[in-house]
Order: C-alpha cells, then structure tokens, then sequence
C-alpha cells in the first residue's frame, strides 16, 4: 500500500482543467511543463529522477510502485477511469499520467556538432517526428535539431510515437540556417537526402556532421539546400514507377540511421 | 469541360450509405469493393485501367481529368464538399474518391515463393501495414502474405498510409504455418527479426525465401518461430538502455528491405 500524506483522493476541476490546457502548445511553453501517458512511461519517469510534478492514476497503479519512487513525484492524485478518459488525449487511456517538466535543452553548437546529429526541416506530423526520435536512440544519436516550425516535440503525439525514446535524445528547436552555418564553419559534412543524390549505400560516411531530413511532401526548403555538402539518395526499384512516390521521412530516417550505424562500426 | 451523359448531379441517398458501408471489413469481403480517396490516387486507378466502379468528385476534378480517362469510370458523380465531409474517413477531404474493385490476390507458392517475398504475422495498426506496403513497393518486393489475423489491406487508413504503393505490391492473407511449411519445402530460407538473432549486417542474405516480421507488441508468434531457419536482429547501441523498447515494426521492415536490397546489388 501507498502511505502519501499528500496523496490526494479526488482529482478537483482546476487540476483536471490544468492537465487538459497543455494539450495547447502554447500553456506548455508557459508553463514549461508537459503530460506524459502510461504506466510503463510514467514509471521509467520516476526512476529517472526526472521531475514529476504532479502524478495522476488509479489506485492500482499506485500500490504497484515502491514507496521511494512515489515520494519522487511532488504531488499525487487518485483518479477514476472515467477522469482518466476525460483527460486523456488517447482512446484508451492507461492507468497513469504525469504532468513532467520539460528538460533543458542543448543548444551549444559546439557540444552539439561534436557528434552525428539530425536536423529537421519542418517536420509536421507528430507521429513522424516521435518515430524519428525512436530510431536516433535506437542508433545512438543524440540530438535532434528542428526548424523553428516544425512539430513540437511535447506535443502528446509525438510523446506516444516515441515510445519513451524522447528521454534519451535531445530535442532542440533552432534556426536551421544558421546552425547550418555553424556546421560548416566547422569544416563538417551536411548530409542531405535529395532526389539527385548519391546512392547512400555507395556515399562515404562519416559518424560526424549532420542529416537533414525534409519536409513530409515538400522535402528540403530551397534556401537550404545550397548548405548541403554531401547529396544522399536511398535507391529503389521503385523509384521510376508511378504511385511509389517516396518512402516517407520516418522510414527514410531509419534507413539512413541504419546505414550511418553499419558504416561506422 | 467534360460531357458525359451518365455524370449524375448528385449522389443519391443510398449511394452514400453504401460508400459509407465499404468502410466495414465485412461489407468489402460481400462486395469485392474498397474505397480509395484523393485525386492523385483516383487518377493513378484510371490511368492504369484498373475498374472503378463509380467516381465521385467536384466538379474541378471532373474538369481537370482528360475525357478518355473519365470514360474509364463505369458510373460518375458530382459531389459538393459537404457530401464529401460526410462521406470520407478523411479529416480535409479531397476532391475525388471513388468505388473500387478489390483485385485478385496471388496466392499460388510457387509463384510468390519465385522471390523473396515478407510474411506478416498479425499485424495490426493499419498506418504499419501501409508503410510497410510503401517500402515493400519501393525496394520491388511484390508479394506480401499477412496471417489471417492481420489487418484488412483495404482498410481505408492502410490504402491512406501506403500513398498509392498498395497498387504495385500483391497482397494476400494466408495461414501462416502452412506458407511457411511450403517455404521449407522448398529448401529457401525464413529470415525471422527475434531478440537472439544475428545482426542483419553480418548475417548472409539472399534475395529469396521470406522475410517474416511480427506483431506490433508481441513480436513473432511462439508457433512460427520454429520455422526460422535465419535468426536476425537489427542492431543499435539503443538496445540495452531502459526506455528504448525497440524499434517499431514499420521501421524495422523498412531497414531490413534496405539492407536486403544493398546486399542484393
């Protein structure tokens, strides 16, 4: 059993209304705060010794967890299923939300550019980006820079993609000239995929640098690409065939993840 | 400007409710019909002869579409946006969507088992069936066996998520165990993604026999893995950390195609 003087039984209206505003980007930003779903992520949470401030989930959840994770959470709350639906941005909701603060991200150029790292230019739909973030942890990749408009990263979407992946990588926003600016002054490739590319498989790679992925249907903006040093293309049969437009820029992300990895071992 | 006189002016009642009743499985089976939406992907239908049984789109659409390529439709309507709205399993609508029927799968071993083909195991999320049809089709892999329990590839969100790629790619739903038994049979070999594998980027690939991928959450299911005769993994540094679960099965697939096709040249 959980023994919390400040667990609370009900969760009151104001709280309920709180949770709720920071599925808007814009009380996120404000707050600096995020939500986090699921009982598997809101566990990992806590052993981390991430901030959690405020816990929510149903008795059960509750007594599954140690004491001295629990009283790693600054405030919590029993809540009904239905609540947890009322609340919830999925379907079928879990047996547990936290409200987390964001992390401080990295934005040192150099600390950055000292390892591979990907740049994002406007990535829209979330379940790419959260895709995206899944395959730099699987490959070891550290940083993710996005362009200013692309998805935001605490979007509760993307948070589900990732599948807990975004704890391991760090996500920054920036302007993409600009750092592509810094990655050349430092003498670094720029790896980008465009239509008249190398064969990726054939393109020496380097570990260092950085990926630029591209937009969902517009790919790479046009004032970018002149910062592109080296031009990658993943080949296909499929390519020259009418209805096989593309592979999409999460399955291409992993492809080029992939591919950086087996070369660099 | 197009004349034709079978465009009807609007869809009548029953027509809309039965493009809506296409949405379920069980209606699609009984009618051998599925719903495609989007005007790129109903002009790719009509320009590769495929039968559409009735198209209905704005009026712009109609305009914009050459005669003889609209003559191809059996039956034609203009729709309004609000008709669409209603209709389409879409949150912004395009301008054309249209009655399509389902063509006929190849089933016959000895022509899929000609190539190296994928097997999938319960699949059940329709945007990872989609995305695995849009690299299959990029990597010119033609036939894909789903298990009987995976989900419908006429499912309009699969049709949506493989971007027109489900026209290149044979779709067909099996009994896994006994495909698998007609693999063996044949001396060709089952390449299975399972935890003790080898990595993909050591092990020997050919570009035949199968290529079988698991559920989205449980993996390859215990009755088959007995079938595999090439146990593979893709590997990252991500793999041991907690939070980083693996990748997803889209992801995977997509790698796996790429790393295959590599070898392959």
């Amino acid at each position: 059993m959980y023994h919390n003087n400040y667990i609370h039984e009900m969760l009151s209206k104001n709280k309920v209304k709180f949770i709720i505003s920071l599925q808007k980007k814009k009380t996120r930003d404000e707050e600096n705060l995020f939500v986090i779903e699921g009982d598997k992520l809101v566990k990992e949470f806590l052993s981390a010794k991430k901030n959690v401030r405020l816990l929510a989930a149903k008795p059960e959840f509750l007594n599954s967890i140690p004491a001295e994770l629990l009283s790693l959470a600054e405030e919590i709350e029993t809540i009904s299923y239905e609540e947890l639906k009322h609340i919830s941005t999925l379907k079928t909701p879990h047996n547990a939300l936290a409200v987390v603060e964001k992390p401080e991200p990295v934005s040192d150029y150099d600390e950055i550019l000292d390892q591979l790292s990907v740049l994002l230019d406007c990535v829209q739909d979330p379940g790419n980006l959260g895709t995206i973030i899944r395959a730099a942890a699987w490959f070891g990749i550290k940083t993710i820079v996005c362009s200013n408009d692309s998805v935001d990263v605490y979007n509760p979407k993307v948070i589900q993609a990732s599948m807990g992946a975004f704890m391991h990588v760090n996500v920054c926003y920036n302007d993409l000239k600009e750092f592509l600016g810094e990655t050349l002054k430092r003498n670094l490739p720029v790896f980008g995929t465009v239509l008249n590319g190398e064969s990726i498989y054939d393109h020496k790679l380097d570990y260092k640098g950085v990926i630029l992925l591209g937009n969902e249907s517009k790919g790479i903006s046009e004032e970018l690409v002149p910062y592109i040093t080296d031009k990658i293309i993943i080949p296909g049969p499929g390519e020259s065939r009418p209805g096989i437009e593309s592979l999409n820029v999460s399955m291409a992300a992993s492809i080029v993840f992939s591919e950086f990895y087996r070369r660099s071992k």
